[in-house]
């Protein structure tokens, strides 16, 4: 049967939308546990091409991963103070196993700095076993109560990496390295251009000493914190005992730093390249980057077919991931429909007048301006042009992203007044001087929804900030970046 | 500090040995989670080698990956009665989450037919939805009470395929198929050639009709159960509501599958091939296939280890996976013993006088009889004969387990005294006729320790089994395949 309905349209009701693009593209779909999403094979083929490119990146700069068990002993969570404070509310409690209560109940992992710096614990002696450069991969759970597809859900998968330095300087020089090597990974893969840059204290991880974060902005623009990069200090070394000995002989305390990135960002893919006709996944990331549809009528059937399997096979060859769908209940039209909702850069048509022709028909899932929707070019052309085609349309989604941030970001913003208007004016991020009092970040949320993503990062900073705070008392010490936010 | 210990001998204590073994080749460590381990990246790095080769012919082969809850509703478990018999005894139950006590319970997934199944009744609607060949790689629980690392904990990771199809016939080509699969990976990646047939019914899976199953044989004579495939009939499918109207228009319920393999199997690639000086890693899965060692003295300290670097570099440009150890505070001599003890299957060594002369030595973690333990080869030669020499090294590993296998297997058994005898002189397998009686397994059990681990396939049934039970006592309708076992 044919899903043809038309979805919400974005500008009618964008969230009702996302909703919508998600479930019907079969990214996911709820299931019986609340809060609990299934991953179903065209989202989770999103996620195989996010790891994959993220665990190469691991890689060249030094990180191994490894597996550390879901389960965390209680007692482990509440021993860094603020930590446990951030996590309580959302803990997932196990308090019988094996038929029998628990002596002392374990929670899953809703991160896993504890238990991971006790085991670096009982590995690091001395500088020379630092240093410690691991990643996992692994499902965590925090019990939250509205849930979203993607962006927000009981238990989600990620990636968390968790280092052991000798001093403070290398710990905050690989906190910045992972920030870049996200920013870096989500203009080239996701095409999802962020601002990076510190947070407030009001909004950094439970535990760090600073926390950095890529913040991108959503066609709705809201803000989406898409990866966060935090120095920890030694907050956790010391509750855990995590020592070494120094080159000179001194037992000192490790600096440690960790950071993640989660299926959330398939949200963000969603809502930073998806329209009214559903998913655009960029070319890098998408499971099937063209998929070619024969038009089979009749006695030409054949023939077209057999076209089709052999287009197919020379793409595979050129390393085009590819789908054929040969699905003979369904139309052309219901197919196009279909594959257009979920995101597939390029369509390839084949009929029996292309046959006759030695044409085919490529279509671009977004044309742009001016452009022709459809192209008939020779199959060899076709087929020769199409890995090029599809890392130009990754560079145009990205392009794409770039100007709709910068487009819709507000700067030099003097007063509340100024910024309250700028937001209902729907802009995305609005830049204004900040005294550091987070009593201006509660006014600020109270009056307009909005708080501080980032301290940005020197290069996103105004040529020329105010050099007052937003709130009219007090002069400006750092510029901040504001959004509504996910 | 140099951990130059000596290993427990396999010969004294085989428990001692394996434990040892996974401990100081830095495969695992016990965690502060009662019976959860932690995978640390020696080990977590053949892991992924594995997952990458299963992945890879489970895509070649129409299945793709999804990613369901972790926790399942505790009333989901209890449908399938089996099912919930045979897993009870090992959940582990989440009763409080976000500060409250929630009030159904979920478990912790011990294995994910039921919520799987829940889904597809959802997403089946007709015969053109069929077949479903969906696998997860995912983390499990199971409470166990007596735990050894990698080959019982309550926590592991693992891959779980299921299946849903219109005909019992399809079904049970999948499980032969995926049956096939896992042999035919256990036999050129892990280069542990296992057995396969059917479980008997005290055997098989909770749930399913029938089981098949790989079984590999230990160096100390025991089996592993290796991988599982079950055909599970309507069990599941009835319980889900999971049914589909068929080509005729009928309702019809579906027929599923399900399948496993888990991070045990680095618990059987080390009892397949370590020795007493520690692990030896299949080329194929060795997450360093090669160790290149710099021999640093005084003055040509420089040259040689400008030598080795280029070596490394070329090696990778090779396709082999290689490891720099320039460790300046450890003597090659501790080197040798670490890298030996961590399994890889080569180290090449490069010293001055080798430097001087054009060559390099390189040193195999197995020499073959009469063979040297070194060769001093020249620069070039080593390198461009390295990835068939690891091929070789590969191939070799496997036809010595076969012949270990065989050598071990005892068939044609005609009695209980015979049966118990040839465990008694160290059997590996032992091969009998069986009636069918559950109570001759309950007899073996009881005085033997030894289990009915397969019904063999054809190609591991004797040529002329017994026509009568072991037991004596009537015919034999099946030969059976005993072992003590993991």
């Amino acid at each position: 049967m044919a899903d043809d309905k038309k979805l919400t349209s974005q500008q009618e009701d964008f969230a009702k939308w996302y909703n919508e693009v998600v479930l019907r593209a079969e990214l996911a779909d709820h299931s019986p546990v609340r809060g609990s999403m299934v991953i179903r094979p065209w989202g989770y083929g999103i996620w195989e091409h996010m790891q994959s490119a993220l665990d190469a990146m691991f890689k060249e700069t030094g990180h191994e991963n490894a597996y550390f068990p879901l389960l965390i002993p209680m007692s482990f969570i509440e021993r860094e103070k603020e930590h446990v404070e951030g996590f309580a509310p959302e803990l997932a409690v196990v308090t019988q196993a094996g038929g029998k209560e628990l002596e002392e109940p374990y929670v899953i992992r809703p991160t896993s700095e504890t238990i991971i710096y006790a085991m670096y614990a009982k590995w690091v002696q001395s500088y020379r076993d630092l240093p410690v450069l691991m990643n996992q991969w692994a499902n965590v759970v925090r019990w939250e109560m509205r849930t979203r597809l993607f962006l927000r859900t009981s238990e989600f998968l990620w990636q968390e990496g968790h280092t052991a330095h000798a001093t403070a300087e290398e710990a905050e020089e690989e906190t910045r390295l992972i920030l870049g090597l996200y920013r870096t990974f989500m203009e080239d893969w996701i095409a999802m251009p962020p601002m990076t840059g510190l947070k407030s204290e009001s909004e950094k991880f439970a535990g760090a000493v600073r926390s950095y974060a890529c913040e991108a902005l959503m066609k709705d623009n809201k803000a989406l914190q898409a990866g966060t990069s935090h120095f920890l200090g030694q907050n956790f070394a010391k509750q855990f005992e995590l020592t070494f000995q120094s080159e000179d002989g001194q037992e000192e305390f490790a600096w440690n730093t960790s950071w993640g990135v989660s299926t959330r960002l398939i949200g963000g893919l969603v809502m930073t390249h998806g329209d009214d006709n559903g998913l655009v996944i960029p070319p890098r990331l998408a499971p099937a980057q063209v998929v070619v549809i024969p038009i089979l009528r009749g006695d030409d059937a054949g023939p077209v077919r057999d076209k089709a399997d052999e287009i197919v096979s020379r793409l595979k060859e050129n390393g085009v991931r590819v789908r054929l769908d040969a699905r003979d209940h369904l139309s052309p039209g219901a197919k196009f429909f279909e594959w257009e909702r979920k995101g597939v850069p390029f369509r390839l048509e084949i009929g029996p007048r292309d046959l006759a022709e030695g044409k085919v028909a490529l279509a671009r899932r977004l044309t742009p301006e001016g452009e022709k929707r459809k192209a008939f070019l020779p199959e060899a052309q076709a087929l020769a042009e199409l890995p090029e085609r599809l890392e130009s349309f990754q560079g145009e989604l990205l392009q794409a992203a770039i100007a709709r941030r910068e487009a819709n970001t507000v700067r030099g913003v003097k007063s509340l007044d100024e910024m309250e208007e700028a937001f209902e004016d729907g802009a995305g991020f609005v830049f204004s001087g900040w005294s550091g009092d987070p009593a201006v970040e509660e006014a600020v949320k109270e009056r307009m929804k909005a708080t501080i993503r980032l301290l940005p990062d020197e290069e996103f900073r105004s040529d020329q900030a105010p050099a007052t705070c937003v709130s009219g008392a007090g002069e400006s010490v750092t510029e901040a970046a504001w959004a509504r936010a996910y």
